[in-house]
């Protein structure tokens, strides 16, 4: 059983090895980052595709949409800068919300933060996907499945433990960076020797929709997925050495500047170039191909996406379990996500967060661009919650230039929940309504079980208990029998190490057998008594379920009868289905009156083993 | 929990109205003659389809290929008619095949025959939503939809037990019989009149095939499917009033006339009036359309071959669970077959015939065209089987007029063994190797099922057995704890009413909590004693395993200690996700155990109940 495990999954690990390790900044820039900057890969694209069905002209506007997207970029730096300053510790949505602006606000921030870690993984592969198929038009039609191998090879790494994912996360993340900054160099330096001119061939689209309003909006909020994971340093300030609030924030600006040169210059390099892309392929592909022609420069560039866009999936891997079992620790979660698992990693979360991706996957025709819609929403009202947080954070606290601090905040607060109210409005009938529907069920099931939780402590509880005397009486043993062999005798045995007071129950399907059945019996178990009912319709769990109730009043001694019946345990699995139909009949009935009847009665199954 | 079901499945039956009512001729033509006759709806489309491919003129060769199938079916009535008079009791080809032939083509015919209901009521479902969707279009994209809904009620109606079949099922039957002879009068009579000149516009198909001799075998073994169910009066002897051999050979000779002038006269119309028929319209559709126009007349026609082919289904779902009961009752399927459910029936065989048909209208979407050839290869393995066992029959029964009676039944057998043949290699690409896979496959089952039964029966049986002495002392109880609240002093209590050797078992994942927890077992349970085994790897199991088996060797007295656990039964089902996921565990591991390892260690769960 366990062999298998370790192979895919690793030996486990000792509890005394949990305590984490701390970054420089280069590699803490590796470890957070990788969601910010990769996704300039779908943004682009959902800035492209926004535009393009108003046809070539409309990619004009895309510098523009960009250059309001960096300005929002540098609102929420400023903005959560803060936040590092004010939780070292790590300030997450979900505790800057809870803690500042209460219970509810807290369970939004809850909802819609789990929901983002599920979408940036859904996201990032499939984008990642989209990249690599650009390059190997033959992936195309396997988008899903690729998605989905990618997915369980990052769900199995989790399950290990990725521990030494610092140092390694660094390679993709840096190769990723230095070979995007070196093209947008490259491409800028053609741009100035070739000019525009250098792409004129490229065929000019039909305008399939007026440009509107409705449709800057639409592509804008789209866009605005180029900011998803700008929070994360935020979150993860623990990691860094001391002094770890300096550290972060620096780290933090380089990211930033990172994020706007990586956006602006290949959204400007595009717009120059006049570049378009085909169906199946991103604009950042067709991009590369136009920078570096279609040989081993641009495939590696493809693989360089491809590569950080994983490690983006697989932070939402480190956070949702980091998070789920920080709400499952209050009580809104099940108990069992807040358990180590033997590789001292959250598995419940990982396998939950897994399931929920290949879904999303499955259900979305792994097509990142019919995600965005339902990304960017939960995206926005996290930051607009976290920020709002703050504002309260600092008139709670004050300190030195609280109001300076409040106001900054404020900005930020106000800014993003704007763009939320763009985003939901102009992707509403896209499939941001389904955020719209999940928040609220997510929240409902985080208020069910944490009154669950509630309500049953005082029923566990030892206060003001007094434990019952010692139980006077053995309990009292009902055996149903259809015949005399080995396992009803095996079954009796234990019956008798635990009890003197034992009834055989015998239900008469076919009177013609009753008196062989009480002969032999008698023959074989004279000392216990064989009750017999009939059943002239032929259901056994009826007249048993009617003899137990009769024998537990007649008592009437405030126990109930307990249950000893056989359960044959065959060699192999599938001879189950040859045995114990009965007994499993009768379980299912017993389980059946637990919970609707509030009973309470114990059933032993006594295992008899068969061979061959 | 009675509710519904009474609702959906009638109130149970008592096991004494479990004698069958004898038939006059009338009604067991009805009740056995529907598979027979309405299999013209389907064999009739596939001799149109088999030879369309070979554009219009390939038609004239429909009713020579009719005319063989005729002379098929008159060599099959005189065989079975003698299976009739040798099998008063009811001559299924599995019996006539394992008493006559040995064991191995008795299972292969079990195998062929339980192939054969499966099709014939997936074939009939379908081919009925093909009739009734050719009168109305709109259902042909719903075919899969509605042929399934017919099938639930079906299994509905199988499932209350259809006492009163006899007579309401002539209903059907005689208005299918009589609407399709005044059908075929009507059509006579009107090309005496008219002539075929009338239909001169029909368009004329391109051939995309040239005639060849491998088209013409292809033709003729779709075609033979008009022979289904030829041999069900032979099987259902016992259902006639005496004297049950002459009224069952009569009935027999009237069904196969009504089976040839239906072929024959459907065929010959067809190719007279040069009919042919869109992609959403069956053949006998198109032939009474032409023939009465679009009106009344052909809505009813089309309504009464829906019915028969319903009712056809519906024989498979008496004879289907008939069959699985004589082959669970010799060992080879699962004894539950052979159980007589609430309503005198055999509920498990219905349900699995039914999830089987299901699966088949769903895999092939609906189209009775790709189910032929699986169908076709089943029907005539078992003719050739039944046909073959009945010349050994007479070889060794012998009596007068033997040698004649071997040689007509030895005719149907070469006959059929050809048209086998011809089947499997004309339709193997095409689906027949389904059965090639499937019947081998069925046998398997069949013996791994009967020599698990043979291995277990001395195993379980008393002969030689000497009931060991009462036992001498109680069982020793492990109850694991991970903290002391009354779910588990609630287990305790019941572990103290079995036993006095009880220990507790507390696995310690934080060594942080130990402390805390003995002084807490110390003062709540201060007489069982508490062990603690550390896991440094924070399984539950692994070590909570090797403390039972630790202490099973240490003890040494031939007994496996009892695992005592609580169980909280919570009052909403749901609320089972947020408990018991270690008990769950716990008992996942003891289960394996027991299967893999060959322990026989018990588990009580005491349940407790919890509130709101």
């Amino acid at each position: 059983m366990r062999n298998w495990r370790e192979v895919l999954l690793g030996t486990p690990l000792p509890t005394r090895l949990s305590h984490g390790e701390r970054l420089d900044k280069i590699r803490a820039l590796a470890a957070l980052s990788p969601d910010a900057l990769s996704s300039i890969a779908y943004a682009n694209q959902e800035i492209y595709l926004g535009l393009i069905v108003a046809g070539s002209a409309a990619l004009n506007l895309a510098l523009p949409i960009a250059l309001a997207i960096t300005a929002l970029l540098a609102i929420l730096t400023l903005s959560y800068s803060q936040t590092i300053a004010a939780y070292p510790s790590g300030g997450g949505s979900y505790t800057v919300a809870s803690e500042n602006l209460g219970k509810y606000p807290g369970l939004v921030a809850a909802a819609a933060v789990l929901i983002d870690y599920v979408l940036t993984a859904a996201v990032s592969l499939t984008a990642g996907v989209a990249a690599i198929a650009s390059a190997f038009p033959v992936l195309w039609q396997f988008r899903v499945e690729v998605a989905l191998f990618l997915l369980a090879l990052i769900t199995i790494a989790n399950l290990r433990g990725l521990r030494e994912a610092g140092t390694l996360i660094s390679v993709p993340v840096y190769l990723f960076i230095g070979s995007y900054l070196f093209m947008l160099a490259y491409g800028f330096v053609r741009a100035l020797i070739e000019g525009p001119a250098a792409v004129a061939s490229m065929p000019v689209m039909e305008a399939a929709q007026p440009i509107t309003l409705f449709l800057i909006l639409h592509t804008f909020s789209s866009g605005c997925t180029a900011l998803t994971g700008v929070e994360a340093i935020s979150n993860g300030v623990t990691v860094f050495k001391p002094p770890e609030t300096r550290n972060a924030r620096q780290t933090m600006v380089v990211m930033a500047g990172l994020m706007a040169i990586l956006l602006l210059g290949s959204i400007g390099l595009t717009q120059y170039f006049g570049i378009t892309a085909g169906p199946e392929e991103t604009i950042l592909s067709a991009l590369a191909r136009h920078i570096f022609g279609s040989g081993l420069l641009y495939v590696f560039i493809q693989i360089t996406t491809l590569l950080i866009l994983v490690v983006a999936a697989n932070t939402s891997f480190v956070d949702f379990p980091r998070v789920t079992s920080l709400i499952a620790k209050d009580g809104y979660l099940p108990r069992q996500l807040n358990n180590l698992g033997d590789r001292l990693v959250f598995s419940n979360g990982i396998l939950l967060l897994a399931g929920a991706v290949a879904v999303l996957i499955i259900l979305f025709g792994g097509d990142s661009h019919a995600l965005i819609p339902l990304f960017a929403v939960g995206v926005f009202l996290a930051f607009t919650l976290s920020q709002s947080g703050m504002v309260i954070h600092w008139v709670r606290v004050q300190g030195k230039n609280w109001q300076l601090k409040a106001l900054i905040n404020g900005i930020g607060a106000v800014t993003t929940a704007i763009t939320f109210l763009v985003v939901v409005v102009s992707k509403f009938f896209d499939g941001a309504w389904i955020i719209a529907v999940l928040v609220p069920a997510l929240i409902f099931v985080f208020l069910k079980i944490h009154e669950h939780y509630v309500e049953i402590r005082p029923q566990l509880s030892l206060k003001g208990y007094t434990p019952p005397p010692p139980p006077k009486q053995e309990p009292r043993v009902v055996i149903p029998v259809s015949g005399v062999h080995r396992g009803t005798l095996n079954a009796l045995q234990f019956a008798r190490a635990i009890s003197h007071d034992i009834t055989a129950l015998y239900i008469e399907i076919d009177p013609s057998q009753t008196e062989r059945m009480r002969q032999e019996w008698a023959q074989w178990v004279p000392d216990v008594p064989l009750e017999v009912v009939d059943s002239p319709y032929r259901s056994i769990l009826l007249p048993l379920l009617a003899f137990l109730d009769h024998t537990d009043r007649v008592h009437n001694d405030g126990q109930q009868a307990v249950l000893v019946m056989p359960e044959f345990i065959p060699a192999s699995w599938w001879q189950h289905f040859l045995h114990n139909q009965t007994a499993w009949m009768i379980r299912l009935a017993i389980l059946y009156q637990r919970r609707r009847h509030r009973r309470a009665r114990v059933i032993i199954e006594v295992p008899f083993l068969l061979e061959g």
